[in-house]
């Protein structure tokens, strides 16, 4: 019997791994889930006969070649660093690999052999990058085919919570890796707008906030996300004069975070010493630099703003004038130093804050806003997913990062026949099946369009 | 004949090798110069009849073990990533080693095994790491010994241009690596100030100025430079209050590089997709989000100052608003992008703008404040360091960096007692005999004291 083995049993695969025993019976295959962790493989098989867990250290050659080897089709849910060792034994054996993480410069460089063996690498495979691609690329196509010309594309994607389960000020709780919550907007974000290239560094990112409605939702902000220069040639976008992709975030967050990174909370890249003992207020404090006063008040002379303002309320919250001695650090009674990053001290505080309880649901929005001219008209389209968890488990998260995946292993087992080589999902022999099954498993976009007069 | 072996035969070694070469045959010792580059170890070998000059990678195995075997005494000007082999080939063959870079985690394990083979691995014999321990350590002891208290410790340092070939508005040029230059400041400064720890991001770093005084030269203003903290365990300063080390800069350029630094200029952790054929007006304006507008004018917009003030004639002399295409960069034909980091292409015109001419003096300027209590008095000490260059080869900079090198080199040579293991200059039996031979040779602290009354 065919064998699928998936690497990795953590969150983002509980819809995978079900979705794939679910269909092995029909489909003939037996699912292999493999992680270090030999308990979160036996969780998430659940028990099902058609799959097998097992203990496997993806560090381990020998373990991880002899697997890799008896699999007709591997998934990696691994950190990106250790797909590039599972992409060359699957090279070695000649066996299919799918990931949803980018395809690395590393990896990219293995195409050529990739196309010999007849192979098909797909990376991008998931929410952002997965799904973003597949639901715009079929409207990009769908427009160019009509003879239209898109002229913007705005794109934003965030994962959140659920009216129902938003019981805190910043309206918000992590169904994802916190550490990439604490780093977003990193960097320069680059984008086309009006014509114009734009680069934005980090200290402004979260400064330049624009405004979406989502039907029945409402209002949400969004600020501009990492590259999206590099989506003009990626989509075809030639004739846009505005390309830009980013996040999504309830209204008010925003402008609350762009207070913590200035106070420079967000600072991963300088080990600091903290003093053994100290509390979130003296902490914070020491960034604002005031002695012997309130951190509220401080902070809000700090920002410009009343100490009764609402940014505030959502920082308290999250404890950075509490009392409370660091949560996840060394407080022995040595009148010593601990080294640690500030990044990592905020995300410790923020991954017990902004926790998703058993009951909670998650929340995915996602919209694509297309600008075109067709026919002498110019036309807005938008296309908007909006996608709540069942739980804390059953997240709209795993949902979106695991079906695509999923998807796309059936429909190679199956007998898809596909283009060799190393893909992202642009092409619409991948998107055009993997959107509709996603629609049939409640991964829907709604579109609305306007003519624009003028 | 015994044989010192220089690894490095860049701009930092003219006077290491030169002191080496001229002590020669009365310590009886061969200089040999190693380079990946003959021609620069043949240049700065010139024709001495004391030394030789090779060519050697590093990074080549056999050549690299076999020049260390035959030494009896390395000295390595390498960049800090190289220390580490040439170290354990040290240790290997029992050779002791110098070198002017802080001493890495990594080198720190070796430490067991270079005490057991009985030898000196002495790293931060330069300038700052350097001659900054050494004249702040002795001054530390001196006030120690005779039962005074630390309370205020406030040590500054600065690379600049002399005053005679100063010809620029920003009164700087560059006499070191110039890409810590564009980087300085990133990350988080950490420091002790009247008793209370202060952490200081880097949107705000280049905003805290304060003003000191040298004697002729008159005011210089000053930032904080990386950890103070770690020098309060390292100097022995557990009584103080204040522990501030920082970078010395001519009046005016700090606020200056500041708002280069807000416009984002310096990032270099992300690659920036930059259309060919881009000038530096239009960049620039692509990062103030302008369009068809003077980049002067929007610049003055974005910091909210007068087109006239002085800060836009700085960045103006850079040539940030000029429309010269950008330097160091691929302007082909076709209509594509070039892929580098903003830090690299601000670097780029560092470089030319900021260039020592040859006849230019560069200056080192470094100034302790020491507060002590010593028999119920509080005192404050000055003690300052003013050197300028010869000219572009022979700076100020070199020779702080390389004679404390050359002068321990000299001194191990001539059979100093050391202790072994690993160590940087804190202690007497190293910094007493160098800062006396580095006075011989022109670096001399100048001392400056006064009571406190209150």
């Amino acid at each position: 019997m065919k064998k699928i083995l998936i690497f990795g049993a953590g969150r983002s695969s509980i819809y995978l791994i079900e979705y794939l025993l679910d269909h092995a019976q029909e489909g003939g295959w037996k699912v292999v889930i493999a992680d270090i962790n030999l308990e979160s493989a036996i969780q998430r098989l659940n028990g099902h006969p058609s799959g097998m867990a097992i203990s496997l250290d993806t560090l381990n050659e020998s373990a991880r070649k002899s697997a890799i080897n008896e699999a007709d089709l591997v998934i990696s849910l691994m950190p990106p660093n250790l797909h590039q060792t599972i992409a060359e034994d699957c090279l070695e054996f000649g066996k299919n690999l799918l990931t949803a993480s980018y395809i690395s410069p590393n990896l990219s460089v293995l195409k050529e052999k990739v196309m010999e063996k007849g192979l098909i690498f797909l990376g991008e495979m998931g929410l952002d990058p997965g799904i973003d691609h597949m639901s715009a690329m079929e409207k990009i196509h769908d427009i160019q085919s009509k003879g239209g010309k898109v002229v913007s594309f705005k794109s934003y994607t965030g994962g959140l919570v659920a009216p129902e389960s938003d019981d805190n000020p910043w309206n918000y709780k992590i169904s994802w890796n916190p550490k990439n919550v604490v780093l977003a907007g990193q960097g320069i974000a680059q984008f086309l707008e009006h014509g114009a290239i734009r680069y934005l560094p980090y200290n402004r990112i979260f400064k330049e906030v624009s405004t979406i409605q989502f039907p029945e939702l409402g209002d949400r902000e969004v600020y501009a996300n990492r590259n999206s220069l590099s989506y003009i040639d990626l989509y075809g976008l030639n004739e846009a004069k505005t390309v830009i992709r980013g996040t999504i975030r309830h209204p008010g967050f925003i402008e609350a975070w762009d207070a913590i990174c200035s106070l420079g909370f967000t600072d991963d890249t300088t080990p600091v010493l903290i003093k053994n003992g100290t509390t979130y207020s003296e902490l914070t404090c020491s960034f604002l630099g005031i002695r012997n006063k309130n951190p509220r008040l401080g902070f809000a002379e700090f920002l410009g703003i009343n100490t009764e303002h609402i940014i505030l309320d959502k920082i308290e919250w999250l404890g950075l004038f509490s009392d409370e001695k660091i949560l996840g650090f060394s407080h022995d009674g040595k009148l010593g130093y601990t080294q640690t990053t500030i990044a990592e001290v905020l995300q410790n505080l923020m991954v017990e804050k902004w926790k998703l309880n058993p009951s909670d649901k998650d929340l995915i929005l996602m919209q694509h806003e297309f600008i075109y001219e067709l026919n002498g008209k110019i036309k807005k389209l938008y296309s908007s997913l909006i996608l709540k968890g069942e739980d804390h488990q059953y997240t709209a998260m795993a949902k979106t990062v695991g079906l695509p995946l999923a998807i796309f292993a059936k429909l190679l087992m199956s007998g898809l026949k596909y283009e060799p080589g190393i893909h992202i999902p642009l092409d619409k022999w991948i998107y055009e099946p993997v959107l509709r099954e996603l629609e049939k498993n409640g991964i829907q976009f709604i579109e609305t369009e306007e003519e624009l007069a003028f």
